[in-house]
C-alpha cells in the first residue's frame, strides 16, 4: 500500500491481480456455469473454504461459501511494515481478501432471491468481520459487492467480498471527522439527523419498516443511489444482533428488487458503511448499507474535483421506486 | 449543488444533462463527421462561440473553438444562493461549463498532433480561466479532458472542458490542507519534494526536459497514471507565461503519444491540478497535469474506502513508456 501525501489516499499496487480470469473491460457475454469456479461441482477450483452455510432451499450441498480471493489485494501472510519512501508512505498490505459466494445458483436475480438468503449473507459478513477482528494487525474490514460488469465484477455468479486492511481507509477517516464535528456541534448523530429529515420530507424515502428505512440521499452522487439505515442508532454493523441485521437485509433486498425492475441490466456496487472496527461504540457514527448503481463512469471532472454530476434527481428516482408495482420477496 | 455532510463532497443534480446526444454506456461505434456538432461546417449547432484560434496548419477556418456546453452542469445565469436543507448544504450551481474543440479534425490522435496544437489548447484554457476570474461569484475553475467512451466522453471529436464553480471543490480543499501541513512541517513544497525524489530514484520518470518532468507517482492509483510537472515552482496554472505552459504542453503530448502506442484504444482523463483561483501565490501548492488512463472502473472497494487497487506497478509502466521507440511529435 502506497500513500500519496498530496491526495491523502492509499493505492494498493497488486500486479498479481492482473491475472484474474476475466478482464472487466472486455466481456459482456454470459459465461457458462460449467466453467464458473463459484458453481457447485467446482468447489475445488476456489481457495480453501473458510465457512459455508446450508442451502435454505435444501436443493444443494451448500447455500453460501466463503473462501480467500485467489487474486488477493491483501494477504494475511504479510509482515506488518511501515516506512517512508521519500515524501510518500508505505505499508505492507497485511490483511485478508475473502469472497462470499452468495448462492449455488449461477443466475439468481434479486427477484428470485428469498429474504432468508440475503439474511444469511449479512450474517456471514458479520461472522467473518468478528473472526478477523481477533487478528490485531487488522484495523478495519471493508465489505462490498460488485454486481455486473459495469460495476467492476469479473465473475457474474453472485458474490460479495471482504477486504481487511492494516489501516482505516481514508474516506472512512474523513467521514468520522465529519460525523464527530456534527456531534460536537449539535449533540446528535449526523445519520440520525439525515434519517429524521428524509422521513419528515418523505419525497426521497423509498421504503420504511419499524426497524429500517431506505432513502435516496438529498445529495445523491449517482442516479438511484440508495441508503438503507437501521432506525435505532448503532455504530458497528458487526456488533448488531440477528434481528436488526435481518431488518436491514430484508429492506436491502426489497430495494434491489425494485432497482432490478427499473434499470435494464442493473449493475451496482453495494457497501457496508460502518465505524472503524477497533473503535468503542460511537454516538456519532451510524452503520448503514449504500447501493450505488453503475450508471456513469468516474470522468475527468470527478477525478479533478471530487464532485459528482448526477443527471437524475433523487426525488424523481425515489418516487419511481416507490410507485413500482413489484412482487415482494418471499421469506 | 448539494453537499452530503457525512461524505463531505458535492453532488450536482443536473437532470437536463440526461438529454445529451450519446449515452456513454451504450455506444462504442464511431460516429460520422457529418453528424458531429464539433466538425467544421456544423458550427451553428454549438452554443455561441466564445473564442477561436486560427488553424496552425492553415487548412481550416479555425484550429480551436470555445463555446458553452449545451448541457451545462453550471450556468452563469444562476443567482448565488446558499442554504441549509436539513442537515445538508445547498448552493446554486452558479458558474460556467465550456467546451474546447481542440482541432477541426474529427479523428486526430496524439500521434498526428503537432506541438503547436496542444500549446494552443493550454493557452486557450488559461485565457478562459483568466476571463472567468473577473466574475467574483466564481471560486475556482476545473479544466479537464475525457478522451474515449471508457473515459466518459459522449462525443469522440477531440475536446476538453472547463467547469467554473462557486466553491473550491472538496478534493482540492483536501489537497491544499495536505500541502499546507507538509510545508508547515518541512518548509518545502510537497510536489517539489515528490519531483526531487522521483528524479533521484529515476525508475518512475518517463521523460525530462529543462522545464518539465513526467513521472508515474510512486503511489499511482491507476495503471499508467502520469503527472507532468513544471520543474520551477508555481502554484497557479493560469498565471504562468507562454514558455512554461508550452514546456508542459509539449511534454504532455510526448506522454500521450507513448500512451497511445502502448494501450490499445486508449481512453483517459486529463486534468489540470492548480491552486484555488482566488488564492495569492502559494509556496505550498504546485500546479501540474495528471493523466489517468481508463483501465478499470470505480468499484465497491473504491467507493467504500477511497483506496485504489492498481494492478500495474508504476515502475513497470514507466520503464515501458521510457523504452518505447516512437516518433516524437512535430513542432
Amino acid at each position: 500500500m502506497r500513500r500519496n501525501p498530496l491526495i491523502g489516499s492509499w493505492a494498493v499496487i497488486a500486479p498479481e491481480r492482473a491475472n484474474r480470469p476475466a478482464d472487466r473491460r472486455v466481456s459482456t457475454q454470459r459465461s457458462s456455469p460449467a466453467a464458473c469456479p463459484f458453481c457447485p461441482g467446482n468447489e475445488a477450483s476456489t481457495g480453501q473454504e473458510i465457512a459455508r452455510l446450508p442451502d435454505p432451499n435444501g436443493l444443494h450441498a451448500w447455500g453460501l461459501r466463503v473462501f480467500p480471493n485467489r487474486y488477493p489485494a491483501f494477504r494475511i501472510e504479510e509482515t506488518p511494515r511501515s516506512r517512508a519512501a521519500g515524501p510518500y508512505d508505505m505499508q505492507a498490505a497485511v490483511g485478508a481478501h475473502e469472497v462470499f459466494v452468495e448462492t449455488p445458483l449461477h443466475d439468481h436475480p434479486a427477484t428470485a432471491t428469498r429474504m432468508v438468503e440475503l439474511r444469511n449473507v449479512f450474517r456471514a459478513w458479520r461472522e467473518r468481520v468478528r473472526d478477523l477482528q481477533r487478528d490485531d494487525r487488522i484495523a478495519h474490514c471493508v465489505v462490498f459487492k460488485n454486481e455486473g460488469v459495469l460495476a467492476g465484477a469479473t465473475l457474474e455468479h453472485p458474490h460479495s467480498q471482504l477486504i481487511a486492511l492494516p489501516v482505516v481507509p481514508t474516506s472512512l477517516v474523513t467521514e468520522c471527522t465529519n460525523a464527530r464535528e456534527h456531534y460536537a456541534c449539535h449533540g446528535r448523530c449526523l445519520v440520525c439527523d439525515m434519517v429524521d429529515w428524509e422521513r419528515s420530507q418523505r419525497e426521497r424515502v423509498v421504503l420504511e419498516s419499524a426497524d429500517a428505512v431506505a432513502f435516496m440521499p438529498w445529495a445523491s452522487r449517482v442516479a438511484f443511489e440508495t441508503w438503507i439505515v437501521p432506525t435505532r442508532h448503532a455504530s458497528h454493523f458487526e456488533r448488531d444482533a440477528d434481528a436488526k441485521l435481518a431488518a436491514v437485509a430484508d429492506m436491502t433486498l426489497r430495494v434491489l428488487v425494485r432497482l432490478e425492475a427499473s434499470i435494464p441490466q442493473l449493475a451496482y456496487n453495494l457497501l457496508v458503511a460502518t465505524a472503524p472496527m477497533r473503535d468503542a461504540e460511537r454516538a456519532d457514527y451510524h452503520w448503514h448499507i449504500r447501493i450505488l448503481p453503475s450508471v456513469s463512469r468516474q470522468a475527468g471532472f470527478e477525478w479533478a474535483s471530487g464532485c459528482h454530476i448526477n443527471t437524475t434527481a433523487p426525488e424523481a428516482a425515489a418516487a419511481w421506486l416507490r410507485d413500482l408495482d413489484v412482487a415482494e420477496p418471499l421469506p
